[in-house]
């Protein structure tokens, strides 16, 4: 005997990316499709554990697929890492008779939804919201493809700059652990050389490429550095050390920082959110519990918590080739 | 024996897409990574014929990879559907000592493709530049994830005014044969209905479904129409035809046109863009003929002209399920 | 004996524009910051009659400077126009003991709002918002600098194209009597030539203006024609007949449509609509009645209605040498 | 007896800005229109020292309107402080047959050319050029519209992240002397506290604000900081203060840095620069030297060079207060 859901609460926890607003429509449009009740919860575990809910119908959630952030809120939870706190949250999920959650954000979200549903046997679905794309199981996350978009924009800008004065750039854009967004932002946006966490070339090595494109004709330049990258103690440092062994260039540092969580969506990550948040509603319908919904090959996938938090996907070895040919 | 190629020519056929100076730009660093020597074709097979050429090297290309259009300029050339255009163009290409050739366009540069590598047993590479994606064997086509984003872009305007108004809007979108901009772009806009080629809902259960989500709540809409969708006789008069039978809504037409060609590329665009130009090369290289290159499963592939020209991809039944629910 | 303002309400009306939500922030900020009570008045005139009101505080406002269009929505009314529509809006106004009201629209809502002013003497203070700049007395309608951007940046699109294929592109813009948007878009989009309803050229000279400007070595071309225009029966009778008499080129046209009236406002719709706001607070506390606030030499200034429904600001003479020399 | 000016040359200096290219392209084309020969000079100041000179014709300039940055380049240039340096520049000019210079720039730029112009009795006009608006006797200088654009556009998107996590983000702007980007991007991104070097508000009452604004219901809050605020050392240490004094937020530091320089223009700027850089010519034309053309009311104005140079326009207090009644 399956049972059957009839009532779902969505929550999206953890750093915010563009297209969280739109899969959040999506699960409360796929709940009213299916005629299931849905419930948002606002900031994250916290409000779980807060009771922080709000009766999600389908006008609830209109205009709301081009917004950028989160309108349930994100948050960090000191008190869901503890038993008492989790405890409380899974009495309020009770005494509302929510049968199943979903939940949108990263690997630090998909574990605690694993900690969580383990404990008490409850029925929750991730959906991968994060701009770095560090999610295995699925090809992209919601929020990386509009990432790229706003990194490569703010270095065209940059570029603007930098050709009108023959300068070096150095730009930091997000990225831990991972070098997805450096490497295809890096391509997108023409640079000279893409530094990030996953390959260390080497300050020296560095130098000579800056100095052979010199040779070669270039009058500026733009390297797009990863903030998980190993080159030098960080950026400013790694500005200092060029700067004082390379004649030519007068070398800037700008760091992206926040501007790239924020922003619309781009119409891929509205659909993959729209697919995403659809296809979490149908996994708990199909009575799935402690997986991911993911896209692979243009199709929805199932992938168990933890085999999306096995670490980051490998980075793609053709793409350093591209990055090397286009910075000729 | 293998013949190895030193001197590769690339040009742009057909209509225009966001993209095409990025693969031209990438054509000409991957023949300069290899010593290749490249030279620029301009306006498509016209240019062949006239023996219209510039040499490309890697700082010709500079600071054209974010630049919408195509700078070699594209045409469209009666007098290559010819044998005696086709004949000039051979000798053009012999009497500059070039070994192969790359092309940027759709179906059509391809045909052209097909038929003059044929008759001339000359090594022809193409890479799909079309913001159509009506291509098969490749996932995606050069410039239409960019249009995509631009289609969104004007209807999250049009949304503005059709909310502050409670007004009903047809926006039309390119794609003759093909609904896929239609379909994504109105899942990414939170369209109320979608009309594509592939389906022909009729005008009757459109006006069904528009009632209906009046009655539900819905106090403005927008309605994704693509150019080859064949409900009424054109945008108008299916416009007029609401109008009379629906009361509720003022009702009003918009024609985006040739503002989804333009713009510059996107971050995706950009590095697919790059990808597939090196692909050319390396297809070239490795003695293909007669493939365009592609991009399937986030791999490069090698796709024979002849398959790549049987007619668009199939629309992905998922995603009209995906605009039905989204759209409740 | 002054009477004090104690309760301020706040409408849109007419076609809605970018910069009008900020307006409405403004004001309702103001009214907290002298301590007025302030309430929206939903779909102008409309929702006046029909008593559609909801009060705004100062954080009910928040997160709306960035938005396109109205959230107090916009809408035309033919109830207003009658004696009796009227009557019942000044009853709601007086059942809520409201002192006072700011409009902010175009030319046809400072008309109803003199009307109503003179028959109830209520006061009412006007703040112009339209796309069309066509009000005399302010520099600067709100929305009319974020339409010029939108314009220029389709234009920007359409230029791509153009570029790519030696075309010439008739582009539609707004403006029915005014020819302000076309002119000043024209030449920040580098038009060739833009027709405007000031002015006549005829289609004789328009034609000899294109032929010399493809003498002179331009390979593709824009011209931007006003709504209003008179040269021709519309844009496509103009565009058959430039194919028909100039050989050199392939006609295409575009009309851009409802983009032009959204979209998140630019920065300084955005500081306008705030000055104008709060403008008009403090215009209704000075005792001001019948006068529409408005911008001049960047100071704010209390124009009467009548003054500024005396037709459109005279064309800047100016401008139109601009665009002669900058299309040479 | 008047010189009729025969030959034109034109030069970008000091920090470039969005709209540099739309001056050069108007300075061309209107020595076309009057017949004068127009030569580019690159690299500014330093360019005129090594005679680094181009031909300019109309068709040299064409799509150029819409890029960022300037195409002639812009250096700062020590040699050109020296009298040997500026004796060379002057050769290079009388050996082209050059009569008179247009230089497009800031402050620095406009300095030189007073130096320059005197010692040599050449004929200089100056376009302000530069995104800070600190120029006196011009409403506007090029750049500075599409800079507060860019600015308000990045305040949107961390707008978005901090209305999702109830944050606090110190916002850092450009605006060493002036706060002129500051205070109108603050208005127009609805920043809660905007920090200019005209004002010191202190870090205590700084606090009580944030403080009183918390309480009032605000969940999260922007703050816009100029350069060259005198608040506290530097932003960073600005934000440990306030994370130390102030619990109920997370605060956040982002440095916007040079993206504010770059990107495509506003209308406002392409028809500024349109009109500035037509101006510059007519003003040689009429016999003027040593003045810069500005704008000012709407018409064009020639202010002397030493007059231009007394410091940057008074904040506009009216603005002060517009910042204090929108952020209540």
């Amino acid at each position: 005997m399956t049972n059957k859901i009839k009532h779902i609460a969505v929550l999206t926890s953890g750093g915010d990316s563009p297209g969280m607003n739109a899969a959040i429509r999506a699960v409360s449009r796929a709940c009213a499709f299916h005629e299931i009740k849905c419930t948002g919860v606002y900031r994250g575990y916290q409000g779980l554990i807060e009771g922080d809910f709000k009766e999600l119908g389908p006008r609830t959630v209109k205009n709301l697929i081009n917004r950028g952030g989160t309108f349930l809120k994100s948050a960090r939870s000191k008190a869901f890492m503890t038993r008492e706190g989790r405890n409380q949250a899974f009495e309020h999920l009770k005494n509302n008779s929510i049968d199943a959650l979903v939940v949108i954000g990263g690997d630090g979200t998909f574990k605690g939804a694993e900690v969580f549903g383990n404990e008490f046997q409850f029925p929750i679905v991730g959906v991968p919201g994060t701009i770095d794309n560090d999610i295995r199981g699925t090809d992209h996350t919601i929020g990386y493809d509009t990432a790229l978009n706003t990194v490569v924009e703010a270095i065209d800008k940059i570029r603007d700059t930098a050709n009108s004065h023959n300068r070096l750039f150095l730009v930091e854009v997000m990225g831990r652990n991972a070098g997805d967004i450096a490497l295809n932002a890096g391509i997108g946006a023409g640079a000279e050389e893409i530094l990030i966490p996953e390959e260390n070339l080497g300050k020296e090595r560095l130098l000579e490429s800056l100095k052979r494109s010199r040779k070669s004709g270039k009058t500026s330049s733009i390297i797009v550095v990863a903030e998980g990258d190993q080159i030098g103690k960080n950026i400013f440092e790694l500005a200092d050390y060029i700067d004082t062994n390379l004649d030519s260039y007068e070398v800037k540092v700008t760091v992206l920082g926040h501007i790239q969580r924020g922003g619309s969506p781009s119409c891929y990550d509205r659909v993959l959110a729209s697919r995403l948040g659809i296809g979490a509603v149908d996994a708990l319908i199909n009575q799935h519990k402690a997986v991911m919904v993911g896209i692979a090959h243009k199709k929805i996938v199932n992938v168990p918590f933890e085999q999306a938090l096995a670490g980051s996907n490998d980075i793609d070895t053709d793409l350093l080739r591209v990055a090397d040919i286009t910075s000729i």
